[in-house]
Parts: C-alpha cells; structure tokens; sequence
C-alpha cells in the first residue's frame, strides 16, 4: 500500500481507529507542545503506542516519525476527516452539521444547552415534545416544537442529526419516524436498540449499556 | 477449540461482542416467540447475521443450530457472562453493583431518576456534587451528598461505579480521585478524555463524540 492510497481511503477508516481519532481531538487540542510522540498519547489515552502509531500511519503519517508528532498536523487532519474532505487541497468551507434533540423529558431537557456542542461543527437548531407544556415550559437556547412540527422544521431547518432522549418504549417508532423525514444519524440516548436502515448511523450512548461494559 | 475452552474463555470475550450482546439482551427481554433466528436478529439490529452467529457461538451456541435459538437460553448466558460467573454450575446469587454520581450540573441532575437502573443489577447509592446549594435542593430517590463526603460514603456503601457528569475541566482531576477512593469502573459522559490505570475500566459515553460519529 503506497501512500496515495493509504491517505485517500480515509473514508473507509475502520470505526474504533475513527473512534480513537474523535477521541485524541480535545486532548490535542489542549496540548501544549507543537511536538508529541506515540508514547506521550499512549500515557494519556491508555492505548498502546503501537496502536496510536498505527492508526495515524492510517491517516498518512509515517510510523517511523522522529521526535514526535506535529500536533497541528494530525488536529488538521483528524478535523479533514470528520468533515469529510477527501481532497486537503481545497478550499476550506465551513462545514455545519444542524442536529435536534427528540424528546424533553429530565434527560432531554438537561441537554438544552448551547455548551453541548460549543466549539463543535454541529448547531442544535431544535427541540421537539409531544408534551405541550414542556415546549412551552422550558427555556432553550434555540426554538423548541410540539412533535407534530417535527416534519416540517428538519426540512426548513437542514437537520440531518437526532439526538434521541424519548422515553424507551417510544423509541423504535421515532426512530422510524426520524428517518422517514430524512435523518441520516441518530444519537441513541434511550437503552432501545433501534433497527434502521444500512445508510443510517446510529451510535448507542445508553447509560445502562455503559455500566454493563465498565463491570 | 473444543466446546469446553470456547466456554471457559467467555471472561476475555472481545470487547465489540461483549458491546454487541449487552445491546441484544433489552431485544431478547422483549421477544415474545421462544425462538429466534440469527436472520431475525439481524433485521432488528442491522448487524450480520454471520456477525451474530459468531458472537453467539463465542459464548457457547451452535452455529448450525436449526430453527432458531433458545431466547431464554441466551439471555441466560449473557445475564450470567455480565455478573462474570464463571461457572454456569454455581448456585444464583443476586449480584448488586453500587454506583454514584458525580457531578450534579443539568446532565448529572437528569440522571437523578431511579428509573435509569430499572430492573439491572446497578442501584444508583449516591451523588455528590462540590456545590452545596445543589446538594440540598435537587430531589433524589437516593442521598446526596457534597463532594468532601466522597471518599467516605464510597467506602461505607461499597460503591464500584461512578457516573461521571462534572464540567470538562475537572474530569481528569475527578477521574484520578475517584479511582483513589477504589472506584473500578467510569461511565464518563464528558468530552474530557481520561487516563485511568490498566485495571480500571472507562466507557465514553461524550454526546460530542457521538455527534461525530454519526456524521
């Protein structure tokens, strides 16, 4: 594998590497240094270096790398990929990405807060319950809807994001619902395995699955 | 690999199959035949059904098994592999994980509902928060205390897990002072990424993380 095809194939990354990637972002983005190496990363992740080393050589940097990373380098790179910029040559355009929270119960409801996403390419442009009082009640930052608005605002709005906060039982069906309206990825926060279609994303953030992994 | 190592070796099951049957076992709970397929766990997951066969057959099913699988044999084996009973032989006992949380800010505050561990093993024992306003006025089915308790009420409760919900900046700091007061296992819900040691066991469950890898 040359380097040309080892960069251009970073859309096909495997998913921990992308996961590991998204997860090396805030810490490089604190680094103080303009250098670091695979085992500095390594003692602040936990991950083996080898491992670190072999996922930016994925990425197109050279394993056999002297003195460290440039920090810059791979901030820059890592953000290329998430935005999905095959061709670093081009033009850089700001890239957003508007998303919605579904569901404003006391889990919902905590995630009204511009901080959430500060910093971050994504927008929450909106808020949706079936529960009027809640829409009505509750202070946001950005509009909240009634559900049955719900169509209609992630037309207007661009919305291609659901973070997904309803109660369990009602999850399956508002996944379906989200995706009949053109979502593309959903933030599973219920603990609903949800069943989508192949081209939809979604990734599972259940408190419960998590405490089932950390035992 | 006879049967008997495919078993035995259910302690160090890859951490994907692992994820990936914590996620199946709320589906199973729910299924209503006595039997079910690898092809119809796979329409409700997305997943393989060759991906499904091979983690089922990791933890001791058949892969050519006809008709379907025992839904009430699987969720046994997953129930017994979560409590890390190694010896399916052995007398059942009710095995209870404590848990807090720490960090009482809006996310930290949502989670103050005890039906976020209905019908688990986890019972949520405490949260604590270093501002004593919110320790005094938020309601809780379980107590809260202020953050110079914690050592204390983490010892007193036998508490393993902690759900950590404190700003950003004070996530490294409070990871290190929890695994100092024996906690075991980190569900972190920050964007701060932590270094624990080895022995200690993290699952991000960052919403900003999440967001990324749905795009």
């Amino acid at each position: 594998m040359n380097d040309e095809t080892r960069i251009k194939d970073t859309s096909n990354l495997p998913k921990p590497t992308k996961r590991r990637l998204v997860e090396l972002l805030p810490l490089l983005n604190e680094c103080e240094s303009k250098k670091i190496t695979s085992l500095a990363l390594s003692s602040l992740t936990g991950w083996k270096a080898s491992l670190i080393r072999h996922d930016l050589w994925l990425i197109g940097f050279n394993k056999g790398v002297k003195n460290g990373y440039f920090v810059k380098e791979i901030i820059n790179k890592i953000n290329e990929l998430l935005e999905n910029k095959k061709d670093s040559q081009c033009e850089k355009q700001e890239t957003v990405k508007n998303c919605c929270i579904v569901g404003l119960g006391r889990l919902g409801a905590a995630l009204l807060d511009e901080s959430l996403t500060k910093q971050s390419m994504f927008v929450i442009k909106a808020g949706f319950d079936s529960n009027l009082n809640r829409v009505e009640i509750l202070r946001s930052t950005f509009p909240l809807y009634p559900a049955n608005k719900m169509q209609q605002v992630i037309k207007n709005e661009n919305i291609e994001i659901a973070i997904l906060t309803v109660e369990q039982k009602d999850a399956k069906q508002m996944a379906e619902r989200l995706v009949s309206y053109g979502i593309k990825g959903i933030v599973n926060m219920t603990n609903q395995i949800l069943s989508v279609p192949q081209n939809i994303k979604v990734e599972n953030l259940s408190i419960l699955n998590a405490l089932n992994l950390v035992i």
